[in-house]
């Protein structure tokens, strides 16, 4: 992939910069653990999951919404049994979810230092925006980036919107992330480049089917290999 | 007040351009019936705002964080004995709020109609972004506006993050908004200018004295007499 026209760097923040998913997965075992008296974990699994899908309309993607629906499920699953210091529970495990400490991914630091300067890099993330903010400002890459935006969601509408806001030719745009339905597939439908960097657990909202002709985009197993490409 | 330098507009959206207070008001009042067992109304008034200031920084603005706080409220007011029924009631009242229709505020239509063209129109607004957005979409406002922007706070340093982002110079930029504390001094600090529109209900926690020598801003009792100032 020829990617001598870029000027513009796109990176997705959750499990690209820094690890996101993972903490949501230990949260849902977590939770099965404590409704495991009314029902089998797979169940258990597979009612929260169902209560965030349902919910994504009216919630977003972030944590607040998911603390939200595994309330509802709780009360759901347990048919209004789940005691009251469970939910008290529930509500602990979100707020440290939200306070967790940043864990960047490896290879970031040194891919930024050789990337800045020469493109003007941004971090295009979904989800809750005082999280987002938060996270950047521990992670402390923000000196790295020209430019922060959270989208409420990461769609073509919602980027293309955005490189005409930010007046970015499509031509000149890359974007970099691990999720082939977020981060890739919606900017190589509209004429930009991706790259794409699977990260080792995706929500299952976010799994796709990899498109049978691979076009726009490449496929790399760390970040410090589009090093390579740049 | 002389602002034949102006050249930006932004508009705070909440209570400014539709309403909103109010349903956090009636939900408050929805609540506190709800919980009428454990303890007095404004004991439960009280300790619900009590909580969500000390949720805040964790949650930020918005219903999401507004309805976690009030699930976190009925369980401590209760000492765990809420029912079930009453915080699924909890949940619906907030799902209610988020989905609830927008209703412009009176003279917004024809406001807008008058400045467009002569003005860079822009929508400032703090909360969740998908809200915001939603509102916004609802409203039938978007093709007023060049640029809309959701701010995770609404202090000095945002407004002047933003001005600098969009390249807008501070001595160009009037504020229009119904929050002394939240559109109005933070502008007048920063060396902008600001048109006050108080709303007839202000959440405790944006309400702050005027101060004594009113410089930098004006307060109108509605938004059409704006018009006579620009």
């Amino acid at each position: 992939m020829n990617l001598d026209n870029i000027k513009v760097i796109g990176f997705d923040a959750d499990d690209t910069l820094w690890v996101n998913e993972t903490y949501f997965r230990d949260a849902e075992e977590r939770f099965a653990e404590l409704l495991e008296h009314y029902e089998t974990k797979n169940k258990i699994d597979q009612e929260l999951f169902k209560m965030e899908i349902k919910n994504l309309e009216l919630y977003g993607y972030g944590i607040k919404g998911f603390m939200l629906s595994m309330i509802e499920a709780a009360l759901e699953l347990s048919n209004n049994e789940v005691s009251q210091a469970t939910l008290s529970k529930i509500l602990d495990l979100g707020k440290k979810m939200i306070s967790h400490p940043v864990e960047l991914l490896d290879g970031v630091v040194e891919v930024l230092e050789k990337l800045q300067g020469k493109y003007r890099l941004i971090v295009l993330t979904k989800g809750d925006l005082l999280d987002q903010e938060r996270k950047l400002e521990r992670s402390n890459l923000s000196e790295y980036f020209h430019h922060v935006e959270v989208l409420s969601d990461k769609k073509e509408k919602n980027y293309q919107d955005l490189l005409d806001h930010l007046e970015i030719d499509v031509n000149h745009f890359l974007m970099i992330g691990n999720s082939l339905k977020s981060d890739v597939l919606p900017l190589v439908n509209i004429g930009a480049k991706a790259v794409h960097i699977p990260f080792h657990t995706t929500w299952q909202h976010e799994q796709v089917e990899e498109p049978k002709e691979k076009k726009g985009y490449i496929t790399v197993s760390k970040l410090t290999e589009v090093l390579e490409y740049l």
